[in-house]
């Protein structure tokens, strides 16, 4: 067995790598050759955790496993560790034992940030200039990192509930060599692509936020309740997601199927226009909104190829177990 | 983070270390302080292979994580492994880090085999001489080890649907210095305890191979249509289980449930009379049954123990992850 330690993973990872491998699983996904398993998500009562696993196989990459782990909220107050708690675990498809375990922390955020920039890769009009930031928590720094590789953005503009905080992007913005404004939520209007990625219990971008042809990351929310955008932008828009079942319960899409706006049918898979077996964008005016829920496949995708990476490097720790 | 290999469980755990975690945790299930969570459960469409998560979490003894892993069937033919793969993965309950790695193969027959043994310690009458042994697989071997601790049996009679197996029994029996005898199901009657442990579709053991005061066991049953004893018998004893949801879905009481013959409220936790809070077997002449269906919180019980155990004989590999 192997084992790819937390502190190995940024040395190991590239964008491009998470990129590769993120878009390959949507596709196989798409394909009907890669199916995540039921969600398990639980609050433990105890120390507030939610805790569960998002499993899957992928039998294209030959990737099966699960992601454990979960989000507890005093972490970094009492023990000064990150709130979000992850470790992948790998097995060998072929005889169910054990084959690795991986830090999951950054391999986390680097697979949400890849899921948005094959969405910008594949959706976003390919003369697009300006890119919309909406939300500037840790997460949103590798978000916007990954989406400025997928086109010649201009500008970055931000948004932020705390402004102050809009410094992280401007910094992110600033290594691209890229200009960065904060502006107000009408301001997005100017975006050509917009990535959301708030904890929201409330639609934060409207509809007139939002012009014609822009592309739309939601990347936020994944649990029932959460919004980040209004049901009417997901109506006028045409809408892809990495799994349609999680994007109409407890995605973006949740709020628009709930209010009849539109229905699972109207939501289709990304993978499918990676595959080719969907157009994508039919117009440059065309609204396209990515809802990212976020799947165990994603992880396991990510993983496998840490796990390849760190052995050829000579980073696996090497367990006889 | 603490990795416990498969090759160190055999040194690590005996079967009173199992018998004690296992009825440590029964007795919290029942007060409400240890839960499982959902199972996952999936034909993953490769190899034949059935493939899942247990999970629990255990406030009482602080034992967090999930036993991953399943059956692949070609496993022995194919690669000389054996087909049941398991692995346990403990978590800190405080933080979400991983804690330990434990091999899970040898650890699922010791806590299958401690929770008959519970309920034969709880349910059985205190002058029980006879044990029967309806099975004769591998795990059987386990099960009546650890049943032959919790009586002073005078007797194993046993009956497989193939008899070649049954020397494997009468092996075990020798080791204890106790006869054994080959019978029919109708011999069954001579039983004070029986343990049914086979992998069957239909019932093998009939209300009428059953004498009154008799406990038994079923320890076979954790999938929906499978079946080892008549519902009839259910019907006619008091029954307990380890969990109730899952007894009445997928254990042996599913079939008398779904006649109408009882329902989920007649169906007690076996940690309820390990508590004190349920008075158990209520006369000699009662039917005492068993309904062993399984749960995720018996192998983190025993790997939590076999963690402290291998930590504390210098066994436990140390990764720092």
């Amino acid at each position: 067995m192997w084992i790819v330690p937390e502190r190995e993973i940024a040395d190991l990872v590239s964008r491009q790598a998470a990129f590769d491998a993120v878009e390959k699983v949507f596709a196989a996904m798409a394909a009907g050759d890669a199916r995540n398993f039921p969600v398990v998500r639980e609050a433990i009562g105890h120390e507030d955790a939610l805790y569960g696993f998002k499993g899957g196989f992928d039998r294209a990459g030959l990737a099966l496993g699960l992601k454990a782990g979960g989000y507890w909220p005093h972490n970094m107050e009492r023990q000064g560790l990150i709130n979000h708690q992850s470790t992948i675990i790998l097995f060998d498809p072929d005889s169910g034992k054990v084959k690795a375990m991986v830090g999951g922390n950054l391999l986390t955020a680097l697979r949400t940030a890849a899921a948005s920039s094959v969405s910008i890769r594949h959706l976003a009009r390919k003369d697009a200039k300006v890119i919309g930031m909406v939300g500037a928590g840790h997460q949103a720094t590798f978000q916007l990192r990954a989406a400025l590789e997928q086109r010649d953005f201009e500008k970055v503009i931000g948004w932020n509930r705390n402004p102050d905080r809009l410094a992280r992007l401007e910094a992110v913005a600033g290594e691209a060599g890229v200009p960065f404004e904060a502006v107000e939520l009408e301001g997005m209007r100017q975006a050509d692509v917009i990535i959301t990625i708030v904890s929201s219990f409330d639609p934060v971008v409207l509809a007139s936020h939002v012009s014609a042809g822009t592309h739309v990351a939601c990347m936020g929310t994944d649990t029932k309740g959460k919004q980040e955008v209004a049901p009417e932008l997901l109506a006028a828009a045409r809408v892809f997601t990495d799994e349609v079942a999680q994007s109409v319960s407890i995605g973006e899409a949740q709020h628009a199927v709930a209010q009849g706006m539109i229905t699972a049918a109207d939501v289709a898979q990304l993978g499918a226009v990676i595959n080719g077996s969907h157009p994508g964008r039919s117009s440059d005016d065309q609204i396209t909104l990515f809802d990212g829920t976020g799947v165990g496949l994603q992880d396991l995708a990510v993983a496998s190829a840490v796990v390849d990476l760190a052995v050829d490097k000579g980073l696996a720790i090497e367990v006889d177990f």
